[in-house]
This record gives structure tokens, C-alpha cells and sequence, in this order.
């Protein structure tokens, strides 16, 4: 009898992980079921292969969900988060391991009991960010402490990107991932992060003027923003005494700054609909967030509202997106002004059929070991292969697909509900990953601090 | 028998409401029960008063409540705005009048059925802004109307300042009534409004940076910025069709501006609290929005930060507000920082006994009459006597108590939850309230609209 692999979802980014259980299919004597609402979507090369059945599943169903996840050995859940504990619960019930690549929401922590009763493992968090940042934090966390090193300070920052031979616009940017996310990022409260023993906040409209920099070897420089909490893990990764704690996002330089002029505008806002925005030109979009002028021009009032000089590349930015233009309009029927952007951005920002995404990963382990104050700097870079073939579905899809076979192969044994933190998880699925190219180039560099150049006050 | 008058809640800005109805009880024939939790804080003056009755009122123990007041002709309610429903559903079933000054919530909207049935007057917003607002608004725009013009411009902004004489800080401000809703002011969601007939929209971030200028005879200059909603009125007003309608609040020239830096910085911010504030010193505070650095000092940070250059007024502000003070400390536990910036605010910006405030009122309508355009500008100044006797508690009271006695006299008589916008209701009280000192002075100048100086494009 073949171990039963249930995936309840099936969109874009599951390419990668549904290929690698076919692939494994016979050497590892498995069955995948791909539950689905429209199984219809599936590409004919997977739903064909005699190791693979389509299952039309609509999770809001309880008698087809239950039996779909009776049948099966182990779960794995690519529903939208929120769907997840109808999921987890049925698992419970049915005694089924469970695996999903989403953030541990409040609701399903209080499964963690059961689950450990029961002796299954709910392994959650484990894809890209979160997940391969968890995993291969935690390795070297852990690798510092084993020489007794005592952490001082943790930086991580994650981006998508486009790969550096499409990256042709002038923000250095294009969609690679759910451009909503990206409209609406930090959004939401304060960031809120800890640098040297000292709690920072920075409100929203200031995240895109907070920047840091990094460089990373063979792809040049990066700026990070702040996330809007970098300390949910303290507890996790074990760093409540570490006096720097700062995770964020990582984008080429210069884009955060012109990022900054929608945020000033007032263009990212999601709280409120336009009553009118349906048949707005992109020109009359922008005027809304400008005083009224009988005389001036939209262009002009704009550059003196956020003081962009004549010669400024932030107007060259704002020109690229054609965000002055009075003919194209807006199709959206009371939009808000966050939609709004988010489609005028798609209009430049989105991939074309031959151009590929990065990933971009950068850690710095800032730690004591016999008295002696040291550094570490990991980065990972993943260049995807096309446009359905990404960096993205693939660093969020194999870590969820090798941890799944790992759980079924008795690899990863501790029950409950977790984050992939334990060396029994890391350890196999980084090793693993290098087979794919997804690796982290580690440097050990002199301990910078926040006084690199020893200034003087 | 007299009339009897149930005022229930007897705080800080009831002195001349409650003065209105003893003064006028003998003649008028009224007898006054105040209802408070905490009657004794009321004065000997009013509780001694042989036309007055105290009583001990808890207005969530039901019996008391209803009591009280199934025993008055009509009830005022100055207790907080979202406990007035509890009060007029009592009124619904006793079939007792109701006042008060606070804005309409959509609870005590669902009543309109039954006050009108019951052929109840449920006035509300009758205070100063809302209520002077209103009724001077609806005089003025009624009288253009009798004359057939036509209206096109509508900005109505109110003040609540220091009276000139003590006008004695850099910030040409103090506080003279809840200094929490001064400190919140603008935040929840982008400011709204209409300019020659295009929507315009202000995220809070840009709100203090867009303001208007006024000039006031006799008092200077003032500056105004948006309130959120300036379109609530517009149906109400009947200004369905008005090309600018844009309502605000007023301070003085360069208030704004300075209050724009604690906007930046995020110490505005109510949306979460700092673990840590119990002790922390005012200078610890201000650097909880500034980078780390080994090096540099919070001054010399924040300067950078917001760009404020040694010789700028704005560095004076911040320094008079002793911000950067390592000695004084938070006594607040997990406060918010809106919370702090106002402790740290109320240091300097609390009026001295002997100190007076001051209510300015400005009212801008266009108009079109017989093919011409015409602007009417009307204003109102009230100058406090006392920090008791506030032109604040005496423009919020006096209106409610006008129309309390009017109601009872049947001069105020189309039932139903409603403000005084009807000219039964704003007409003799507008009237009453100039022997009080509380009037509007007005001006013809020529339509100015938004080219002033006829300037080309």
C-alpha cells in the first residue's frame, strides 16, 4: 500500500511542491491526491501520472472534506490561511499529520494539546518567509550557542525581487508574489524592533525612510525596511536577552524612498472607498490627494507637495507608470485608493512571460564567544526558472513537500503544533534544499555593531 | 406645579447650564434635579438653590434611572455621548423630551420612529460645534436661499484656544477642554472634503501640513485644518449640489506646523502601548522614535530626522516642552504614546487660574445671485471669564439650556431625534444667545473662491 498524500488546494505557487512528490512517487512509494474546487486548473502532466488522483473538493463540504482527509496518511493544507483549522481539526479527529507553509494563528495553537496526545506532528511556517528564514536562523543560532557563544544581536531580512536580468524598470521592482501584500505593506501600526537594549518605534509613514543597507556578493546592494514586528520570535529562537532584534524586507535600493512618496500621498490607503473611482483617469487619481488649483498642473502641485526637484529620478519613477496620464482610466467601481494603485502598478510592474523573480535572504549574527565580540552574515539567492517556475513557488513549495515526506518517513517524529525551530526538522530539509540551489553563502566578518567606523561623539 | 428638568451628569461644563435654569426658574416656573454619581462635587451655590433638588444618580442601576426619570417634564443628558441611548429609551417609554449636546449616534437614530409617534423632541448636537456650528450655518444659508441665490461654497472652522491676554506659550495654544481629543485629533482615517467639485483627500500623516489661513478682525490671524468628515452635513444642510464644502478646526498660524512633528515621530500614536514607560524620562521617550546611534544625541537626531534646522522656531517649541529633559519621567504604566505626549504636554499647555480661553467661530458661503458671485464671511469670538467660567462650557451649556426651556415653552415642537438645523429652533436661540455676548458678526466681500488674484495659469 502506497503512503496517501492529501493537497487540499492547488493554485500557482504548488508547481514545485506537487512535482517533487511525483517525482518521489514510486522510489518512495507514495499516492498524492490533489483535493481542488476547480481540479480543472491542474496541469495534464500531474493530474495523468499514474501516482496522482484529482479529487473536486470544496473544504466547505464537511462529509467530502472529512472523507478526503480520513483516506490520506498525511495532510498538507495550501488554502488561504484562515482555512486552515476546519483542516486541522479534521486531523485531530482522524489522527492525520498535517503540514501548511502559514503563520500559527491563535486558534490553531489551541489544537497543540491533542495533537501532541495523539502523537501528530503540525508542522507550520515551513516555506519560504516564514520557514527557510526559521530554518536556517535556527541553524546557526544554535551552531553559535553549541561553542558557548552568547548572541548580542539578530538582523534578517527577505525579499522578492525581479532576477537582475529583467530588473529594467527604474524601481528596480516587479510583482513576483500577491501585489495587494505589497500595496499594503506595514500598514497597520507601528514597527516596533530592538536596537542595542533599546525598544525602537517607527510609525507607518516613516517605515520607507528608515532604511537599512546590505550588500551581498556578486548582486550588489539591497535596502531593508522594518516589519511590523520583529520581536514575535524572541521567545522562539530563544533570544529574549539579545539586545538587537530587527527583521524586515529587503529591496533594492532606492525603492523605499519612491515608495514613500504613494505612502505621503495617502495612495496606499486600504480604510476608505472612492465613490467616484470608477472611469478616473490615472491623472484625476492622483489629484485627489492634491490641493485644489484653478491654474496649476497636477505635475506641478505634486513636486511641490512632496518637494521632488526638476531633476529629481523620483519624478522619472512617477513618470514610468504613466501616473499623470489623463486617458487611461480606472475600471474599479468603488475602489479604494490602495486598489486603485495596485492596478496602475500592474500595468508595469508585472512579469512578462520570459522574465524570472529572485529571492533574496540576508541574516546577521552579531555574538560573544570568549570575550571576543563576532559576526556572521548568511545570504541566499534564488533565481527562478520562468514565470510560473519561481524563485518564490519554489523556496515556499520544497521545504513544505521534504518535510511532509520526512514526516512520513519518521524523520520528524516530535508531535504538536510547531515551527520549523528543532534541529530534527532543519537539519534534513536545509541538506536537502542544497540539491535544489537553494543555499546560504555564509561570511565571517568582522563584528560591525552599530559604531562600524568607531566615531566619536 | 412647576416644570421639572432632569439634567443628569453635572461634570466641569454644566456651570452655565445649570446657572441658565436656576436664573430663570422663578419667573419661568421650573424646578431643576440634577442627577450625578458624584453629587457632592456639585457647588453649595446650585445645591442650595430652594428651585433645586440633588440626587445621587447611577445611571446603570436601572430603578433609579427610570424613576428620575419618569418624574421630570424633560431631560437634559450631558453624561458621555455613547450613554445616551440608555437615557433616551427611558425618555421613548415615559414619553419625555430629551437634549443634548453630542453628535446623533446611529443607535439613537433607530429611535426617530417612536419620538415622533410619541410627538417627543430628541435634540441633540446643540452645543457649541456641533451646535452654534449648525445653527448659524442654517440662519445665513437660509437667507440666501429666501433670496433665491444659490449656493456654492461652504467652510465652517471652529477654535478652541487660549484668549489672547494669555496667549504667553510658542505654540500660541493651550489646552481648554479634553486635551486626549486634541491629541488624537484627525487620526482614524484620511480627511475628506469637496473644493470646486473634486474630491480631495488628506492622509493624517499630510493632514497638519495642509492647512487654510483666516484673518479675523481684531484677533489676527488663524490657520485651519481639515476635519475627517466634512460631507456629514451635506444632506442635512441641503448642500447636496455645492461645489466646496470643507469644515475644520482652527489654531494659530504655525501650530500645526510644530504639531506636525510629533505626528512624524509617531507620538501621536494610540494604537499600542510601550512595556516600558513607568519612569522612563521624557529624553528616553523622544528617542523611542529615533534611530540608535553610540553616538549621537536625541537632539541632534531629531534634528536631522525632521529636518529642522538650529535657527528654526520649531527646535524652540520642542525645547520649551523641556522634551529632551533626562530628569523628568513618565508615571504612566503602559502607556500609549498619545498618552505621554499628553502628560508631557499638559505640563506646559495647562491654563493658570487666572488664565481665560478663548472660542473663535469662522463661516465662509458662496453664493450665486442673479448671475453674480457673492461671499458672505461671518465670525464669532467668545472670550472665557475664568478657567471655570470657560467661553467653552458657556457656548456648549447655553444652547442646550435655550432649548431645553424652549421646548418646554412649545416654542421648539416638530418631534423626532434631530439638530438644530430648522429655523423654529435656531432663531430664538441664535437671538437669545447675543444678550449673553455670543454672536456672530458678518461681512459682504467679494467672492474670492480659489484664484483670488485672478493669477494664470
Amino acid at each position: 500500500m502506497p503512503r496517501k498524500i492529501l493537497v487540499i488546494g492547488a493554485g500557482k505557487s504548488t508547481s514545485y511542491l506537487l512535482d517533487y512528490f511525483l517525482q518521489k512517487s514510486t522510489i518512495e512509494d507514495l499516492h498524492l491526491t490533489i483535493g481542488d474546487l476547480n481540479p480543472d486548473a491542474i496541469p495534464d502532466a500531474i493530474s495523468n501520472h499514474p501516482n496522482c488522483s484529482i479529487l473536486s473538493l470544496d473544504i466547505f463540504k464537511d462529509i467530502e472534506r472529512k472523507n478526503a482527509i480520513q483516506q490520506s496518511d498525511i495532510v498538507v493544507s495550501m488554502l488561504p490561511a484562515s482555512l486552515h483549522f476546519k483542516v486541522a481539526q479534521d486531523c485531530i479527529v482522524y489522527g492525520k499529520h498535517l503540514v501548511t507553509a502559514s503563520y500559527i494563528s491563535e486558534e490553531l495553537k489551541t489544537l497543540d494539546k491533542k495533537a501532541k496526545e495523539k502523537g501528530l506532528v503540525f508542522m507550520n511556517e515551513i516555506g519560504l518567509d516564514p520557514g527557510i528564514d526559521h530554518m536556517s536562523a535556527m541553524q546557526i543560532i544554535d551552531r553559535i550557542r553549541e561553542k558557548d557563544g552568547k548572541m548580542l544581536l539578530f538582523e534578517s531580512f527577505t525579499g522578492g525581487l525581479v532576477a537582475p536580468d529583467n530588473d529594467n524598470n527604474l524601481w528596480n521592482y516587479k510583482f513576483t508574489w500577491n501585489p495587494r501584500n505589497v500595496v499594503v505593506a506595514g500598514q497597520g501600526g507601528a514597527a516596533k524592533f530592538i536596537q542595542e537594549g533599546t525598544y525602537k518605534y517607527i510609525p507607518y509613514h516613516k517605515l520607507f525612510r528608515r532604511t537599512e543597507f546590505f550588500d551581498i556578493e556578486g548582486y550588489g546592494r539591497f535596502e531593508g525596511y522594518a516589519n511590523r514586528d520583529s520581536l514575535n520570535y524572541r521567545e522562539a529562537y530563544g533570544l529574549q536577552d539579545v539586545l538587537t532584534l530587527y527583521r524586515g524586507t529587503m529591496r533594492r535600493v532606492g525603492f523605499s524612498k519612491a515608495w514613500n512618496m504613494f505612502v505621503q500621498l495617502g495612495m496606499t490607503d486600504d480604510s476608505y472607498t472612492i465613490e467616484n473611482s470608477k472611469g478616473m483617469s490615472y491623472r484625476e487619481f492622483v489629484n485627489l490627494f492634491l490641493p485644489y488649483s484653478p491654474t496649476d498642473s497636477v505635475e506641478l502641485k505634486l513636486r511641490y507637495y512632496l518637494k521632488i526637484d526638476q531633476d529629481d529620478i523620483m519624478w522619472e519613477k512617477l513618470l514610468e507608470l504613466n501616473l499623470f496620464d489623463a486617458q487611461k482610466t480606472i475600471s474599479l467601481s468603488h475602489a479604494t485608493p490602495a486598489q486603485v494603485l495596485q492596478k496602475i502598478l500592474e500595468d508595469s510592474w508585472t512579469l512578462a512571460d520570459n522574465e524570472k523573480d529572485m529571492i533574496v535572504m540576508y541574516h546577521k549574527f552579531g555574538y560573544e564567544l570568549n570575550g571576543q565580540k563576532k559576526q556572521i552574515d548568511a545570504n541566499m539567492v534564488v533565481i527562478g526558472d520562468d514565470r510560473v517556475h519561481t524563485a518564490m513557488s519554489k523556496t515556499v513549495g520544497l521545504p513544505v513537500a521534504m518535510a511532509t515526506l520526512a514526516i512520513l518517513n519518521k524523520k520528524i517524529v516530535t508531535p504538536g503544533v510547531q515551527i520549523p525551530i528543532k534541529r530534527e526538522v532543519y537539519k534534513p530539509i536545509l541538506s536537502e534544499l542544497k540539491n535544489y540551489g537553494i543555499l546560504f553563502r555564509e561570511y565571517e566578518v568582522p563584528y560591525l555593531g552599530y559604531n562600524p567606523d568607531s566615531v566619536a561623539s
